[in-house]
């Protein structure tokens, strides 16, 4: 049989692996009998996970690897040396063709560097943006670029804005998604020389919903789908949100917990509480695709546990059913180039 | 009599004035006899404010002004227009030796550009940084930079760096503050082209403590003292983290308000929460220093009230106890200049 989306899947990386790796793969097959998933690792261990639940083994193959890259290795090396690991021989699996995206729980930047050098970019990118689903008030938005390529040109924010506003409307569903690059003021003035460059541009680009600057403080707001800006900014915003989040809420339930009082009130609101936070549980909304490559790589949390793996496998699948790669080529490559993906 | 600190204080800047700030005011020079508050702006206004208190009238003195700059104005062209505005004739006040620094809840932009037009920066400083005091879980770090001067090199970095250092050990009580650079890594092979140029000269700078990279989501942690980081990513750091803290709050009440149980919960630990996000609160540590200048000038939140106007008031006299900006000048110019102030 011949399925819809085959994934790679990297067992072996991340925190939970891969245990809460193979859970929600077994999960996501059980939810899409068109899919297939593709193991990268070590074969014992994921046949003795598989074995303790229920599903159609064809759906599932194992490729035997026998090396890991940790996230204290210096990814280029990493890459270079580690020849037989589940994240080398996984992404060549979709260099080659033989599956449409791969995802992995595993170090950040050998996901990055390894997407780029073994999976190769799209005719026309110049840059493959790291682009996450970031919580917000009203839902999600993409930040892009969070990824490892700093010191951006105008000319790749603008294609980042076309690369995001594909992704939103296409796999998140949004009509016409609102555009607008990270900036310390409202006014097209303001802002660095990168920024003052690329505004015009992006006034100037006909296939996106560019609705001018936006500033730091409304980004939780969510009035914007796509936030633009480059990646030392991108990276910032991403991990200053993560921390703050888990300090302040650390510090509310350590304020609870000084009183006999708040100690009462305390196991009152959790349940409201925790349903609210939920909204801004970054594991909700699937992994970080790194776009404009040859076939989609999906970068997961370290921390990523069945529920995320299995989100991240059918982000994957909507991504492939919208053939936003085609889209991507589409838009970004002058009309006299053929793409050659 | 002759007084240790004599403060400018703009009248007419913010949200709340005239009101809360003579109110800050009175309340500064009750708790402090050695020191004087020249307000600047509409005389009646203010002396119908200060009719209401009981104070020591030698300790105060009214300049008359007649124009104000309010935000939406462009910075420098109104600072160039509005001679006769409290802002302007304010900060010449400065520059002129009559006052020792300057505060203002009024418009960021011109407090920054007409600080370091109007007052002029130390002999030897490259750039004048903003630098606000951020609140984190263990306490107070300072932020630098997060003012309009954006497009830093690596020798204002460094400088910021020594100035921060200078600051949080004599105003803030700090004894050899721990200075990190804003970067994407822990690593010192990591970060964009400024951090990467920059991380060794910190590196080799013998009158700081330099203790490496700090990644965005540590900040909120508070195990560093002077965050180094150039003006664009500066304000993006704080702009978010006030965005987000705000947002977070609103969420978590809202969740409360959900249920019945949530909100008689939220009643009990309203008084524990709210003594827990004071520590989170920057108006408890005064306003944000501009660095560098032959004064002080001290930008405070727009919204800010009688009690955050206080505080900047006692922190600007520290800094003139403390001799700030002979300390700076001692640092950053070489041995065979003279120091000018």
């Amino acid at each position: 049989m011949t399925y819809n989306t085959v994934i790679a899947l990297d067992a072996m990386g991340g925190d939970n692996a891969p245990g809460e790796i193979v859970k929600g793969a077994v999960e996501a097959i059980n939810a899409r009998k068109d899919i297939k998933i593709h193991f990268f690792g070590d074969k014992e261990k994921i046949e003795a996970e598989l074995s303790k639940y229920q599903y159609d083994a064809d759906q599932t193959e194992i490729t035997h690897t026998t090396e890991e890259i940790s996230c204290d290795e210096a990814p280029a090396m990493a890459i270079k040396k580690k020849k037989d690991s589940s994240l080398v021989v996984g992404l060549k699996s979709v260099k080659a063709g033989e599956c449409d995206a791969f995802i992995s729980a595993g170090s950040s930047g050998a996901v990055l560097v390894g997407g780029q050098v073994l999976v190769g970019k799209c005719k026309g990118v110049k840059r493959a943006p790291l682009a996450p689903l970031v919580p917000t008030e009203k839902g999600i938005s993409l930040l892009i670029d969070c990824g490892a390529n700093v010191d951006a040109r105008p000319e790749h924010l603008v294609q980042f804005a076309q690369m995001g506003s594909i992704y939103m409307e296409n796999v998140v569903g949004i009509k016409k998604p609102k555009v607008a690059i990270v900036n310390i003021g409202a006014e097209e003035a303001k802002g660095n020389a990168l920024v003052k460059e690329t505004y015009p541009l992006l006034k100037e680009c006909k296939n996106i919903n560019f609705v001018g600057s936006i500033e730091a403080r409304d980004i939780p707001k969510g009035d914007v789908d796509v936030i633009v800006t480059e990646a030392f900014v991108g990276n910032v915003i991403l991990k200053l949100e993560e921390g703050l989040a888990s300090t302040l809420i650390g510090v509310v339930k350590k304020g609870m917990m000084s009183s006999l009082r708040g100690k009462i009130g305390g196991l009152l609101v959790k349940p409201s509480l925790k349903k609210t936070l939920k909204t801004f549980d970054a594991s909700e909304h699937g992994g970080a695709p790194l776009l404009g490559l040859r076939g989609l790589v999906v970068k997961i949390h370290g921390s990523s546990t069945a529920k995320e793996t299995k989100n991240a496998i059918l982000q994957c699948v909507s991504f492939k059913e919208a053939k936003i790669n085609e889209k991507i080529m589409e838009h970004l490559t002058p009309e006299t180039e053929q793409a050659d993906a």
